[in-house]
């Protein structure tokens, strides 16, 4: 999968993943009335106005980008009626040829782990027949638990070709709480987890990169950069462009030279365009064409800082 | 729910949460057969298996201890089915009384952590109406990200009188990796996590505990010793007992001087009884007879050691 991931980002030439992340705000008037007129509002009515937005989204973007990373917890906290969008949202972007990247930042001990990486990527056995759970293409992993809540994951990576992002520095303001402790050496927590994911990674590789990435804040240009040194065939997962403050100009570092190796998810600033002054002259009721706006533009501002 | 949880430990003198980790091997023959039979051997089926299962145990000892631990992922891994079992089984251990414990281990970033402390802790708008997903009284967190992931917890813990559980120092072999690296003064990484949890929690107090809790292995005693003085408030979920390694000995020093401030997880030492060679003369068929009787052991072993 992470063959066809790069291969993906080569022929649309956009290194980009759309964040299915949609809150509630985000959704037009239009599509929640619907959704309310049939199901009332309940769990059930808010899970198909979302459902409605997205694939409205997709609609708009799946031949532009490579792939689309869906956040689960804006699903589950609409209990069971939100985890089923989460499911029909994974298969659809798979049936319009994305590549789906499970943002569910799982991670537990061993046992569990496995629960989680079967659940996701892989097959569950009951009795004589195996299914697939959620099916994702791709997880995020949280690696506080260390190698025996990630190998789980590997381990399934292999049977399925299929990969992890491991939470390595995150986007967020206070990552550096724990992450930046310096260790051993006078290094940072991150980089520790850097070479853990190297190594990790060097057990599974495609044919540029490892099946093992690893998820680094463009908020965090600075520790991208070393990063990208640390784990070398590690593709790199972007969070925090737009909505969270990171810039085209952020990003060069997390790049390889050939301009591969990152991939950067722009969640509210795609699906949520609509609401931009930017992009506010086409309305709610072409919030798709909106998005779809935003993703031209966030690819050329991406392509003009690689150019540089 | 603190209070609550502490009351109930001391009512039933059993510091002890049921573990409700339910992996199909653990499932006796003719509860899988009964759920073959109407749903074949198909996620539904899987899923029908395990809630008739967890029913049993359930049954057998809700009148002995006073919370369970149900691990979503091992429902997760079967899909939307499991995660109706999932909640049916949080719910119904809320019908028999049991304090429950939704073991989640979730954590991202503020927006994001804010829909999960949502769905499983408080209850998500929709237009003029709210609903809970989830429900639990608690849920464990993961602390990677910093404190902006795990506030929204906080917050939907103030707003409904509940609690977390923040991982600190986890039960597994390889825990120590990330955990134990020693950052400034010295210290271990998880006495700084023990430190954060400290400040968290002391803006959510009950009469005796924080809402906010820690989870340290029982299989790490030192680390729970120095960890229970930097958390004196800080109830502690122990991990790690009986399958894992961990023994009633190991426990001393989780707990407070007056025996409190510690609840000890068992989940297949007591769900799978049955199929260890001590409670195999009840058969398959008697497994949640067994289980109550592993229960009881359980709570002989901790009072055993706690009166030393």
């Amino acid at each position: 999968m992470i063959n066809r991931l790069v291969e993906k980002i080569q022929k649309t030439n956009a290194p980009i993943v759309v964040g299915l992340d949609p809150m509630m705000k985000f959704v037009p008037e239009h599509i929640k009335k619907a959704a309310f007129a049939e199901y009332g509002e309940t769990l059930e009515g808010a899970a198909e106005a979302i459902w409605q937005f997205n694939k409205g989204i997709v609609d708009a973007i799946y031949d532009l980008v490579p792939a689309v990373k869906p956040q689960i917890a804006m699903y589950e906290q609409f209990g069971i009626p939100g985890l089923v969008t989460f499911k029909k949202t994974v298969d659809y972007c798979k049936e319009k040829g994305l590549i789906v990247i499970g943002d569910i930042k799982r991670g537990d001990i061993g046992s569990t782990s496995e629960a989680y990486a079967v659940g996701h990527l892989g097959k569950v056995q009951v009795g004589s027949n195996s299914f697939y759970g959620f099916d994702e293409d791709f997880v995020t992993v949280n690696p506080y638990l260390g190698s025996d809540g990630v190998n789980p994951f590997i381990k399934v990576c292999k049977e399925e070709k299929k990969g992890i992002f491991v939470l390595v520095k995150t986007s967020n303001p206070s990552s550096g709480e724990f992450q930046d402790r310096k260790v051993q050496d006078q290094k940072p927590l991150y980089e520790i987890v850097g070479e853990a994911v190297a190594e990790w990674g060097a057990q599974c590789m495609g044919d540029s990169y490892s099946y093992v990435g690893a998820v680094v804040g463009a908020t965090y240009p600075e520790q991208g950069k070393a990063l990208r040194k640390i784990m070398p065939k590690a593709f790199i997962l972007v969070p925090g462009y737009g909505a969270q403050g990171g810039k085209g100009a952020d990003l060069v570092h997390f790049f390889d030279k050939d301009g591969l190796g990152a991939i950067v998810n722009s969640s509210r600033g795609i699906i949520a365009a609509y609401q931009q002054e930017q992009y506010a002259a086409y309305g709610a009721e072409n919030y798709a064409d909106a998005s779809r706006a935003a993703v031209i533009a966030m690819r050329e501002d991406i392509a003009g800082a690689l150019t540089c």
